[in-house]
């Protein structure tokens, strides 16, 4: 007679390109899988079917001890809903129970962010602070407040949208219908944007991975020229690190949190970008010659932040 | 025989020109008096002195159960010292114990503003919420942070110092050092220097209390003006209120709170304030087609906010 599985803890990400999902044992991935999204335009349905799938993929035969779900939009105070997600089908939708009564195990939905930000708080680069400040700089900027030893959610569950804060007056323009948010200047994009307006002094090191076209630049190739020593791509990760430390100063005026952690894909270069963000949060925080300025780490869990996080407040159970 | 009078709560506000003390029964402030503070330049004893003097004033022979007193400076987290205090003497100094030991009574010691937001969070205009942000718009900006029940007061006791967040990238020069921060923007000054712009345009109700002289203008003479009807007086309150609103929404976006309370001097002049704040905060806030945005109220219980919570925070007890 063979033995029965161990049930398992599986933790999904549902981004605007591919949902994760992976299963969990305290800060170790065991196994993960990951499909690609639908989009926005895809059915609400297709994108369950879809977490069913890869959380079935991943189980592998177990059964469920219980399910978290991060998805990349607004949602609700009650996590019972997704309000909003630009790049994903789901519009006021109740996911948790749709995905709880498909799966026949409880499941727990928080925004992406969120997630993550519980991962790095319960078992990453911020494990033990008291108070902490996660932020994610990738396509966009995301992010999450630790206050207290809690997790901050907000009264609609929208805490935390550091992207679309406003840093410069009539700025350049945001898909979110405003100006001069956050992530126009911190972000992959805006890696890629600093070095087209230094194109004419850009070397091989990054005009040959794009063929010479700087339309093709992104901002994964700025990286590579960067960590193999362009001073075009340097520069634009001093400015592009320059306005992280900008809005880490505002964040830290309010919050004042004992550490600032910095995740997502652009924070995978370490130092090229936080190096110039600890020295201007150290110029621009308020009272810098009377406080200690918080240290600024980058994320440990990288891309698994996600599925840890989710797979963790599964595990924790709704608060 | 005489009965004993009954042991009084009393809180203190030590600002930068007054400071005034109260005996406090619940929300009822009882007595209350005052004494002009001696200024940054006085001895740290000197202020100790006249709170000591100012508590046994207002206590008028009653025995103390217990002293609050909220200083206008930097306290540190463990609410025993004031760290810095740009108007005040006191410099990394043990101001509770020396209270303490100097009144024979309970002393807790905490920032004015965040005494001012427990008392609108517990007996004003933010009375039941689970979430709020309190900005006080006075000579500058000041604020506190409820969320999830409780105060937030951040590692080093510093959060909510929401007076130097930067709106505007090499904006007007600020006293911290900074340039382009809120304060500069949306306070009593800014008040005066908007009507300043316009001083050409200006009716009598408005250059008539200066003696026609525009740098005689306050942020009182402007909120007189605008309610007896100048349109550049009022144009300016649009103009402040509106930056008011800018501010606003990056709080919003950090922690979605469940009310927003103005209070502080300008918020005095209620929805001349208020109004444009709300139209700005509607427009930028993020995701506004998807939340509802917070009520943005005025202060309930005005100037008493700082003597009231402090008296409060007495009665509580640390924590």
């Amino acid at each position: 007679m063979t033995r029965a599985p161990a049930p398992v803890w599986v933790g999904v990400d549902v981004g605007g390109t591919k949902v994760g999902a992976a299963v969990v044992e305290e800060d170790r991935v065991v196994r993960q899988t990951h499909r690609a999204t639908p989009g926005a335009r895809g059915a609400e349905t297709d994108l369950e079917d879809l977490v069913v799938e890869v959380v079935a993929a991943v189980a592998d035969g177990a059964p469920l001890a219980g399910v978290g779900v991060a998805a990349a939009g607004f949602v609700d105070g009650t996590g019972e809903l997704v309000r909003f997600a630009p790049h994903l089908p789901w519009r006021d939708a109740p996911v948790r129970a749709r995905l709880e009564e498909r799966l026949g195990a409880r499941v727990v939905l928080d925004n992406d962010a969120t997630a993550a930000t519980f991962a790095e708080w319960t078992l990453g680069a911020g494990r033990g602070a008291d108070s902490m400040v996660m932020v994610t700089v990738g396509t966009g900027i995301g992010g999450g407040v630790v206050t207290g030893g809690r997790l901050v959610r907000g009264h609609q569950g929208m805490a935390g949208e550091f992207g679309h804060v406003r840093l410069v007056p009539e700025g350049l323009p945001c898909e979110c219908g405003g100006r001069g948010c956050w992530e126009q200047y911190c972000s992959g994009r805006a890696l890629a944007r600093a070095v087209r307006e230094h194109w004419d002094a850009a070397s091989d090191l990054l005009t040959g991975p794009c063929g010479g076209e700087a339309e093709r630049v992104t901002g994964s190739v700025v990286a590579g020229a960067a960590r193999a020593g362009d001073p075009v791509a340097r520069q634009a990760f001093v400015t592009v690190g320059g306005w992280l430390g900008r809005g880490l100063a505002a964040l830290v005026a309010v919050l004042d949190p004992e550490v600032v952690v910095v995740g997502g894909g652009v924070s995978a270069n370490g130092d090229l970008l936080l190096g110039p963000a600890r020295d201007v949060l150290r110029e621009s925080v308020v009272g810098a010659g009377h406080r200690e300025v918080p240290p600024v780490v980058a994320a440990a869990l990288g891309p698994y932040a996600g599925v840890v996080g989710a797979a963790g407040l599964a595990r924790r159970g709704p608060g």
